[in-house]
């Protein structure tokens, strides 16, 4: 009998087991009588009807893919209008959308540093940026989180072209980045800032424009800001905003870019369309700001242990994996869906709870979410 | 003045210009009137009423985005009929679904292989299984392209667990893996087949199954495949094949799966409508191979060096970069897109015009194509 090469998973999977840590899917139905305060649709578009009619209208037109890699058949009209407005949004020269925004954030990190660069990367990156850093033929140096000195200092000790690369808002815990000081780092030391704005577009900056427009870094020459059109924007991809000739680099270079299919037309029509909602109506960014607030002052004021939100993201500490399971299953139980963050996901090892604040989210819901989570909340201050 | 930290871009750019190598994007129309031998849309679905409809019902019914990872809020109903249907009409137990081919490769090679493992990796594999080997933490160990007898030389030489990974379709050439002798060279010691079966579906196997399928290895308990959903059916998006307990160990521990937002429900709708519109139509496999085997015979009779292909994709090579590039600029003035595969998208520097069969060409498109192409060719035999 031939030797069983997967063996080794089964091991791995009864350890995961024992640990509590064991995950499965489970698959929403299309229309769920359960309250969501768990997914990262940040301003309610992806099922505005603006939107999903633009992404059926896109399909329509454009048919259901692109059809090969952007450099072949795969760039249509529709891409290159995605791309003008997403740059003259944000802010910047130029924009590039890939598939998704690990794709992009894979792009950025390998093209932009090389042999004999140093990537200077916070300890608290997403995997996509972390993962960059490992395909790129740079030396990273990982930094604690959110230390501009001692980025200063590990960019001093460096001779030659060097990146900083970092999250503007951290997905765990929904901080943000000290992107201005980050910058002057940079400025000082000559290196790039490569900056991953998923989380703060549509919700920072004027009108929702991102955290790179926040913090005046926006169309710097050596700022480049990757953001997702997945979260605020309801659809699917991500796409890098920099200097024309870092996407010329890109288009040229990049791995991630030249060898995957371009981003299909509906989540492109439909990420425009968002786009577009999201210039007419500049409240929905200060709304969820404003939700995400409420959250934490609510959470707080129950004893919890929430992390002040920059953006819309809330975490709030449970004492174990198990405690934060069971936590999220009874507010499940109670109609909210909120996200279990546990090892492997939270780079510290703590388990928490992850709120995500909505613009569409009413005050009655924003009350009954509050309720169902400080009511089952496994320790009281 | 701050020091530039783009500055060697415009180096590479100008090192890329003088050798003939830049490349930029060409945004294509909704309605072309040029005749597309470059795509891979493979079965011509991309545009088929029944699929576009499936895309714009499924982003009604469902939302334009997946709104999360599907981890957390990000699995439809929808995603698991897909997962449920791809397994059952390719022959595996069990399915996944991700956001990209490319994301899909990432999963299989870095989940699979790891410390101490050994991945064995042909030298013509596509970007996507060669970055997977650079972000394992396994050796890798690169071979001559199909070349079975040295995947087991190279496999008797290790102690411990090993993966062999190659694409089944090589992307460039078009031809085929010997996956037959490799399954056996795999299995003589105990390693595991990781297949990349993004050129094989809908084309090789019964009614389009598949490569596995083809070479009796569809839900061989050693043998993983990955496929891609923008190729043969039109949409975008990638998916794993493969043993229940491999695919619930990708979802406990891929990256490019846990930390990336769900596969958007039009491209999830889309791919489902293809799959079934294919298992009503098995014609369409055959009718694609017979169009690639009719463009292979009447190149070759022109005297042109045409690689005999194994599924859907005809290589023609080019004397030169510039000889590619000038030759596809002449097919597109008269009328016919064609691929131009030039540095460094070819792993041996040969550049080529890449033609791909499509099951929707008429015998009329094809006659007209070939007379442009060899028409246009730079040399004659």
């Amino acid at each position: 009998m031939p030797q069983d090469p997967f063996a080794w998973i089964d091991e791995r999977a009864a350890v995961r087991r024992a640990a509590g840590l064991a995950r499965g899917l489970r698959p929403r139905p299309a229309e769920s009588p359960l309250l969501d305060l768990a997914s990262n649709d940040y301003l309610g578009l992806a099922r505005h009807p603006e939107v999903t009619e633009a992404a059926a209208a896109a399909a329509r037109a454009w048919g259901a893919g692109a059809t090969g890699s952007r450099l072949v058949t795969g760039s249509t009209e529709l891409h290159a209008e995605l791309e003008a407005a997403l740059a003259d949004f944000c802010g910047f020269e130029s924009a590039l959308v890939l598939s998704s925004g690990y794709a992009a954030n894979l792009a950025v990190v390998t093209a932009l540093t090389g042999h004999g660069t140093l990537a200077v990367s916070d300890a608290a990156n997403h995997a996509s940026l972390i993962d960059g850093c490992r395909l790129s033929r740079a030396r990273t140096a990982v930094v604690p989180h959110a230390d501009p000195d001692t980025v200063a200092k590990t960019l001093a000790g460096h001779t030659g072209g060097a990146a900083v690369v970092t999250d503007s808002v951290f997905s765990v815990d929904g901080d943000a980045a000290p992107l201005g000081r980050l910058a002057e780092v940079c400025r000082a030391h000559g290196a790039a800032l490569l900056v991953d704005d998923a989380h703060g577009l549509g919700v920072l900056g004027p009108g929702g424009r991102g955290a790179p427009s926040a913090a005046g870094l926006a169309g710097a020459p050596d700022t480049v800001a990757t953001v997702t059109l997945s979260k605020s924007l309801g659809s699917q991809g991500g796409a890098v905003l920099g200097p024309a000739r870092v996407i010329d680099h890109l288009v040229n270079t990049a791995r991630t870019f030249i060898f995957d299919t371009g981003l299909a037309p509906a989540a492109t029509g439909a990420a425009l369309a968002s786009l577009r909602l999201l210039r007419r109506e500049p409240r929905r960014a200060a709304r969820v700001r404003a939700v995400a607030t409420a959250l934490h002052e609510r959470l707080t004021a129950a004893g919890l242990d929430a992390v002040r939100p920059d953006a819309a993201v809330v975490s709030v500490r449970a004492p174990s994996p198990d405690a934060a399971v069971r936590w999220a299953a009874e507010c499940r139980a109670a109609g909210l869906v909120v996200g279990c963050f546990r090892p492997p996901s939270v780079p510290d090892g703590v388990s928490r709870l992850r709120l995500t604040a909505r613009a569409d989210l009413t005050d009655g819901q924003l009350a009954r979410a509050m309720e169902v989570v400080t009511g089952t909340a496994p320790v009281r201050g």
